[in-house]
């Protein structure tokens, strides 16, 4: 399977960011800071490496936050997820390095990130870590 | 195809505003002004464009609230809504723009709006802002 | 279509009160009345006509109430919701008078109505209202 | 409940025909006469009268056909199943009766109606009749 | 709501065709020209205007096909499709012009669209065409 | 993030291959080599890279076949799968690829392979071969 | 609990038939009987005895058929599948004797009858007979 | 039909106490007293009979409870549930009498029995009790 | 955990077989011999061990067959399935002798067997076998 | 059946532990200690057998828990509740004892432990405890 010619079509957007570190959570100003309200990002198509055996594992994530000044901007969003396909990460890291990196790069009032990932050995395990603290 | 001559069976409903600025919210007295009950309306079918790329958004909206003397016209919420259908904006402020203009047509004593947009690259987002605030 | 010689069959129930002022909200004892517990009627099948447009509206209605003295006797229930079948009503107003005539005949603890209707012109409405307000 | 003023806001549509035998089935050409394709009619809000007790049934009835030079006006057709509303009719007479009056209406190629009948007494009737028949 | 500034991030993308006549669905080699398989592309978010009442339809439309020399490609049905949005047409008509227009495009072997409109009045119409015919 | 002194728990599973040329499908013998019976692999978390963009694609493979004297091993094709993970590849490309290297690894009397991947665009595409052709 | 008062309620319904044996399947006329048309008939709530532990078994059945000259009437159906209900009798035969019975009562031109028995010891039996058989 | 040869394989099981007043609800000690935890009884298959009709009603039975000194012994409480099958009596005194009778046999810290009664007439019943009140 | 007092409850049920070849598989007539009826036996429930690793597998097995002279009787299918619990055998294998048992068992005339084991590194497979072949 | 060949294919993994007196739960450091967070393992494919029975009993397990310092590795867990499978075990006691492991393996901040047994004799019961109390 040759596909080299077709991804002659591909375009500025074929860099996939080799790690979290490398991607860029990119922000835009909040259209109304003076309101409390919930903007909920559900990103069905996460997957990561296992840390022990090297094998793909993919999870369901959903973000939940009350954008302060900021909103994370979805594309951005999508890169820096896409970030993660080739680390070893254990599954309650993913979920709390998401959670800590939008903290950081938009001061949300209040965010949820839950991690729900796909069976092995016959468990499947969520995680889910809040900021602040309930 | 040519359905000009179908279009003759059009009647006065034929006119589409041309953005939320140009539609109107009607109101009708409220039956029970008296007592704090919950109307929810779910609009299934709305559509805007996307600022960045110009292409159809989808979305759907839910709007709950507690009227106070008045309650929202569903014929003109059903004109309102497709108002947004050639206007270009971003998902939260749709929300809080249909949140913004229930309040100002019927003054609800509480009121609720969710907008659940189709996903675009792997991402699903929803926007859910209230009044007052909780 | 002669149906004449079936409804010979027919027996002395048949008769529709022809609006909810000629029904009849049957009660019989609480069987636990020191007791507060949940009663819950399930009630998919209503329907009334559209004051606006004489068109049929079809809608899901849902009882729940903590009975006091007496509970209401589910068959004058069915005749009772029958008896909108022919009558021009808003949804909101169905809803809170369902609410005030079970009210009278039955003065429960407290009650909650819901009428889910059917969607027009892509907007579905749903209508709830309690006694006492929360 | 007095929604007679409201009613002044009803327009000509404002007329249920008494019977089946007093409305009409309008049709349109059919836009691809040389072509065998199916058109799917979805009508979760029938509703009748039970020729035994006088009680409301309810149905949820599908139509399925293949036109030939013509098509059903969902508009009319509408109007013809409410129609049924204060008809007491058996539910296999009237999957029949919707079945033949759809045929002299527009001489399809293919049809078929069912309904599916709310429960009574713990059983639930759904009929199908289709012609030609299989 | 002026989100001018924002719109100044769009790109090239932004053009929507103001009809299918304008619209063009491109086409790339199938890579198994000599294999008899089977493509299905599911679209939730059509939409369109009525011709009657000039207010927006939507649709769910699925296509399946069995690819001859070419598949069309997707990001060109997604423009083709959008172009539809301020079209009047009938619901039989959009589900037969798209099956015409896939075929000229690409001359599938096997081919069949399927339109499912959102409900009008408590009728959902549903309309399905194949090419060749069964 | 510095799962090192984790992944020292990993072992010689350790290895991805780097694409499907380099992965092995391995095989066991049929315990019924003398009756046709279907064995369905259910694969939801596959993941490959578009060759346009370069951003990851998700799948839900189903591959189902009739064994001939041998069955493929579910381990191996786990690697198999997960060797996709970092090459850039058509929708049809993969379904038709996996189709092609199972017929060659275990000679199957029948098979069919299915790959329903995520939306773009509003569009979610599924592609479908078999063998032999029906 | 002492429900002698209400029962006097009751009215010429009140007899149980003590078995199938007992009990009558009265039928109408079908009202289209050149037509070949298909009725089911949905009954969740049928219980009978385990003839080996005497303990209440419970199924839902469901009733298929192509009336002939006459339908069967679904109050003496319903009679007649509660005059199962103290009858101990095996899952097999029960399914066969509602087929046997209905075939005697009415004369169906084709009948399908199923019984979907509730799990007992981590198994779940459901029975199917049909005649004329396939 | 004549299962009474089946029935020889009957054993000692083969009784059905003949009301609820002949039934016993055996208990064993609850296995960590000091531990308030909750046990959840899920009983789909209840039957009684109307009071009013003499017909069968059907329900499923949802217990929830906090053990004190002793949980309710399951196989018992089959065989109590059983004992209502010919107990003519109403929705409400079934779940209140049901509560009353478990409290009576075990002395639960907490309590709550609900019952979903099959549709009559287009109305479905729900009752929920519990203990001690809210 | 001491659970010994209470094993005292236990009666002569209380030997599970160490293996199929252990089992017995009984049957008893068919009360419908000369007719071609289906029977389903649905067991949800199913574990064997992983010939690989030594783990527990659970399945969903489902049984579907037409009686000839005799039925399985279910108690015995049950202790049946139950002797696989320790044995370690490769899907495949216990699809096709679990078919094998059966029709030595009870000479059915047709006969379909299917299991749907629990997903292992995200693979779920399902085998299914049928007698005679179709 | 011998599939002594295959079980050569075993390795080190190919030992279940007798009882859950035999099994260790094994943990590892908590990636974020200072954060209060959820995680949740769900075990759908518990097996145990019954006390009084012998017959194996399944259940759908379910853990939530806030960390300590430590978690439990699932591997281990996995291991832990295989170690269940021969062990004669009343639902309640399963439920309690898994809590009161985990508490004791890990000193959770919080925990919830929940256990969905499959129904018997038409009673399904779950089992749910926690700690600390609520
Ligand atoms: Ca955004
Ligand atoms: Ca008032
Ligand atoms: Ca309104
Ligand atoms: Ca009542
Ligand atoms: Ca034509
Ligand atoms: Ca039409
Ligand atoms: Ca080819
Ligand atoms: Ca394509
Ligand atoms: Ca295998
Ligand atoms: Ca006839
Ligand atoms: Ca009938
Ligand atoms: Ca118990
Ligand atoms: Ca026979
Ligand atoms: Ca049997
Ligand atoms: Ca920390
Ligand atoms: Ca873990």
């Amino acid at each position: 399977m040759k596909p080299t010619e077709l991804t002659l079509l591909g375009h500025s957007e074929n860099r996939l960011p080799a790690s979290p570190d490398e991607a860029t959570l990119e922000t835009f100003p909040n259209c109304r800071p003076g309101r409390r309200f919930w903007i909920t990002l559900d990103c069905p198509e996460f997957s990561s490496l296992c840390p022990v055996t090297g094998q793909p594992d993919t999870a369901h994530l959903v973000i939940r936050y009350v954008p302060g000044e900021r909103c994370v901007e979805t594309k951005s969003l999508k890169f820096y997820l896409a970030s993660f396909r080739n680390l070893p990460a254990f599954n309650e890291e993913i979920v709390n390095r998401v959670l800590d990196d939008l903290i950081t790069a938009m001061s949300p009032l209040e965010i949820v990130v839950s991690g729900k990932f796909s069976p092995r050995g016959g468990i499947q395990l969520t995680a889910e870590a809040r900021y602040p603290e309930a």
